[in-house]
């Protein structure tokens, strides 16, 4: 089964904000089983629009459109959709009526009228209620295919994905598995691994596809598979992953499924009954933010000291004046310090500490932009690694972040 | 002068990546007037790619490819466009093969006969140096479309749309001027603010456009042109601006993205000579986070205490355990105590502190999810706010943080 992303709205194609919503979109599909065959960014116009439906359309059985059903003017989805579906005319739902108004109660605002014309929908539309917002969902099945409507907000359209439209999918269509299983290398290039894997490669079932994803000294190799039955393809990718780890047994870090480091860490501290506390200067709470997304933290998750300057290291975390003139703010002894105060004060079992020049000007230490030290504080040691990140600020900061949680996980394992 | 920009590679189709590059790419051709018409993501497979080609040719003058031109066999761009340009042969472009010679011998790894293949292009190809990588660019001109392939690995991608492919476009097209202002609102939804300028946009001209993008309680109003003359358009946008101004002027923070509410409220810290600092629950130092990202913020920003327990906004924060116990810790009383507890101990002359629940569920506390309390101590009082955000929880953060540097702007303004 595959399925077609249209996301409309002029802010994705003039590059004012990145689109998000179609990665998370692609994640769900994959787990029901649906393929993702094209994502289209499209303008905010009628003609624009029709096209776009057209083509895909042509090309698969799901269409996921986001975007343009608020109640302004730029907003031309809902009539565009009922024009598509021969001239179709816009009606009010009373139940959409209903539920803004209930919404609107809730937060003391009136109900206006510019609101009522969020209620008009298609009447061949079925309504999807938006448990977070006012502009509705729709669900449509013409010809065979599935079209789907759901506003552009990201957390409306995650609650209408995962509450209607992956049940009503699930239910329409018979879906195959689809599975994907991620190994992580570090420090060999695309080229050298292909040649050491390439009578594997070569050998792959061709139900297997194997994918080169390279980063920055990491290379991802993703193996996906799709079939009818889930056992029997966990069973032959494990095999394949198997195999791809006797041949270039050194490089390999580990399998990334599709849980973030900052849950994977999380599961391990949880099931450990540890706890972790961390001090942060340039990455100024990002650390602290990541592992704080993750439901259920404050059961490891202790908090945080967010020191940005060289007095509130001392004042806070107990850094000693002397190692700082003496080596600077950014060094490895501060770093170590940072995380011995951290994690006596906060008394957990693990303390992550940075402390770096994310740029991009020098400041007040000798150090060069990109230089980051990150300590690890343990219940029976400190250590601590440096690491050259280069620039821009922004990658620095983002680094250091990732870079944290991998020596954690790599230290709790 | 319209483009389309199209990525190769199913990481983005099944959600293992967020197509970054495009969102890059946008920005850029908008800057030197080049319109992005539509983005499309489609599979590392050769029927596809070219049916994706046909159709963008039809649509654009402009095509930028970005992904497939690796060493590895899951890498097709290449072959695919040879055949698409009626079977052109691959040839070896000597100076690719010198090029990638000499990249290897920087990082002494010896060449390899796999790297050759790299230096085979299309016979039509004009080749375009890639400084950062051994992936070649590549610029084609067939009847009257400019045809751009380049690798997907962004950092090497920027550098040859920022070296070759921006220069080459302006050289080769006659290119009008693009503008865009985004007024930067606070506090208001989207369709209060279509009631209050509705006779302002329908008496727009026709080719200045409006766009509401919603998110998190801010709502950002996008005004685009699109001329000949920059000066004259540049004139047009700042006149209509002005009109929102004079029509919503309480709800504006400022012009563009670049008004962050962060940016202005380090600039007006900075100004007045004052410092700040910050103890957060609920948010886990997403506030903090939002404070740094801004270049120059150790000038003001003192530091942050992520209190995301009880014991810890007692032992740190000198909050009273008795009014933990009588009011809850999510409470008025405990984030004042909060408030004034950092301040105190950064010594700063004002303090943001939040607790709050952001769900999904209630926990130990009594107040239901959504509720969240935000402090601000200034050097002569103490004022606290109580907020419902709803849910779902990412919804609650968010605006939690951004409702607290709006509460610190008002008051420091």
């Amino acid at each position: 089964m595959n399925a077609e992303i249209i996301t409309i709205g002029d802010e994705i194609l003039i590059g004012q904000i990145v689109d998000t919503n179609s990665q998370w979109i692609g994640q769900q599909l994959n787990k029901i089983g649906v393929s993702v065959y094209q994502i289209t960014s499209i303008q905010d116009d009628e003609l624009h629009i029709l096209n776009a439906l057209k083509e895909a359309q042509k090309r698969v059985d799901i269409i996921i459109l986001t975007g343009g059903l608020g109640p302004t003017k730029d907003d031309i989805t809902k009539k565009t959709i009922a024009k598509y579906f021969n001239d179709d005319k816009l009606i009010e739902y009373p139940e959409v009526v209903a539920h803004i108004k209930e919404l609107f109660k809730k937060i003391n605002h009136p109900f206006k009228e510019i609101q009522r014309a969020q209620a008009q929908l298609p009447s061949k539309a079925t309504y999807l209620q938006n448990s977070f917002g006012t502009a509705p969902g729709m669900w449509f099945y013409e010809n065979e295919t599935v079209f789907v409507s759901l506003p552009g907000v990201p957390y409306e359209m995650k609650g209408l994905i995962t509450n209607q439209v992956l049940p009503r999918i699930q239910k329409q269509f018979k879906l195959p598995f689809i599975i994907h299983k991620t190994i992580m290398t570090y420090g060999a290039g695309e080229s050298m691994i292909a040649e050491r894997i390439e009578d594997f490669e070569n050998n792959l079932p061709t139900y297997i596809k194997l994918a080169y994803l390279p980063s920055f000294g990491k290379v991802r190799l993703r193996l996906s598979a799709k079939g009818e039955n889930k056992e029997i393809l966990e069973k032959e990718l494990n095999e394949e992953v198997a195999k791809v780890y006797q041949l270039i047994p050194e490089i390999i870090t580990g399998l990334d499924d599709d849980a973030s480091l900052e849950k994977r860490v999380g599961e391990i501290l949880k099931r450990n009954n540890k706890t972790i506390c961390t001090a942060e200067s340039l990455t100024g709470g990002k650390i602290a933010a990541n592992l704080v997304s993750v439901v259920g933290s404050s059961a490891y998750y202790k908090g945080s000291f967010i020191t940005y300057s060289a007095e509130t290291k001392i004042s806070l975390l107990g850094v000693s004046k002397k190692t700082i003139e003496k080596y600077s703010v950014v060094s490895k002894e501060v770093a170590i310090e940072m995380a011995k105060g951290a994690k006596e004060k906060l008394n957990t079992n693990y303390a992550i500490a940075v402390t770096g020049n994310a740029g991009p000007t020098t400041d007040h230490n000798d150090k060069s932009v990109g230089v980051v030290f990150i300590a690890l504080a343990t219940d029976n040691e400190v250590f601590v690694e440096e690491f050259n990140f280069g620039q821009p600020r922004e990658k620095v900061i983002n680094r250091t972040v990732s870079k944290s949680l991998e020596i954690l996980q790599k230290e709790i394992l």
